[in-house]
């Protein structure tokens, strides 16, 4: 199968959430289109995504969820799992590792990194914490794949080098620093300022 | 003018957080495509975009920054300014307020809400804290209309519930649980797990 396009890796990880939900919720069949409702698209967008992944398994109850769900893990996820690291375990890194621990099989949070004697090899968040000087040893040992990037602004660029230097193939980089990374290196950036600047752009065009 | 496109306003934040960087690096002209090459998009969206928002001067030497920076903000600014408020200020919400507060002028951090004593009442993150039973009062008396919602999941849909009762008109919301609001109040729902899964996702496809 070829590569699937960013947008639509984003809509199957948001499908399968919401599918994990409707399990919890002992929902065992749902329709695309309240598949689409949960998640404020429409369903001809649920349904090409699913047809993209080869899923036309349609029953008169609507989708399978459970199998809908081992479809969408099939696509997405690395059958042998990756291993993933919070590099700078701050307020934010410390929130996104109890948000993120265990939350995927598929997908090990399996150590933080900081320079910070009070948090090195303590278990924060339920991770444990590494020193900068380990960074290599480290993701070698460990065979990190996945970093997410949490260091305050001053040291993004110069972290988020040394990180694919040692074998980091995937960043998602959560500073204010936007980063360059050679090819081969997939990365992933968030600034929270858009988003809010977003909502309120809309909220005054609203009031308008 | 007509309200610009999600995706618009999300490139023209990205824009000018680029532009306040060149004024720092003391560049004060900038060209289309160095621009698009810093936020790995091509100069052809740059360009429509700024024409979108009738940006038309383009000179010798590129864009004039400062000139640039302040169309973009008469368009995406509330003239008058907007407060926001953080709801839930354990880690994620005081990392949002530390990296958030004083960023912009036009969107001021004006409040927290938490319902733990030892937070009540104190500034947190350079914030203050107000009660949740306070709620009403505080929305109204501050006049917050934006809020960036960072609750424990379990009570996710029911603070923003009230936060829109009590006239909040724009939500971004970090929880896992995504949301329903009435027409006429915006929200953005940011969900980390799908940003993780998508860096996980093209490292995989990277190695076959």
């Amino acid at each position: 199968m070829k590569t699937l396009p960013a947008k639509t890796v984003e809509r199957l990880s948001e499908y399968r959430r919401t599918l994990m939900e409707c399990l919890k919720e002992n929902k065992n069949y749902i329709f695309s289109h309240n598949l689409a409702a949960r998640l404020h698209i429409t369903a001809v967008q649920v349904r090409r995504d699913l047809m993209l992944i080869g899923y036309t398994s349609v029953l008169r109850k609507g989708y399978d969820v459970k199998v809908l769900i081992e479809t969408i893990s099939r696509i997405i996820d690395s059958e042998q799992g990756m291993n993933v690291a919070i590099i700078g375990i701050g307020n934010l890194g410390r929130a996104l590792a109890a948000y993120f621990k265990g939350k995927r099989s598929k997908l090990n949070l399996i150590a933080s990194f900081d320079n910070d004697p009070q948090k090195i090899n303590k278990v924060i968040s339920g991770v444990k914490c590494y020193p900068y000087h380990d960074l290599e040893k480290t993701i070698k040992e460990l065979d990190i794949e996945v970093a997410i990037l949490t260091v305050p602004a001053d040291f993004a660029r110069e972290i988020a080098e040394e990180t694919v230097r040692y074998g980091i193939k995937g960043i998602l980089n959560f500073t204010t620093v936007p980063l360059n990374v050679p090819s081969g290196v997939y990365l992933e950036e968030y600034d929270m300022i858009t988003s809010i600047e977003k909502v309120a752009y809309f909220v005054k065009e609203n009031k308008l």
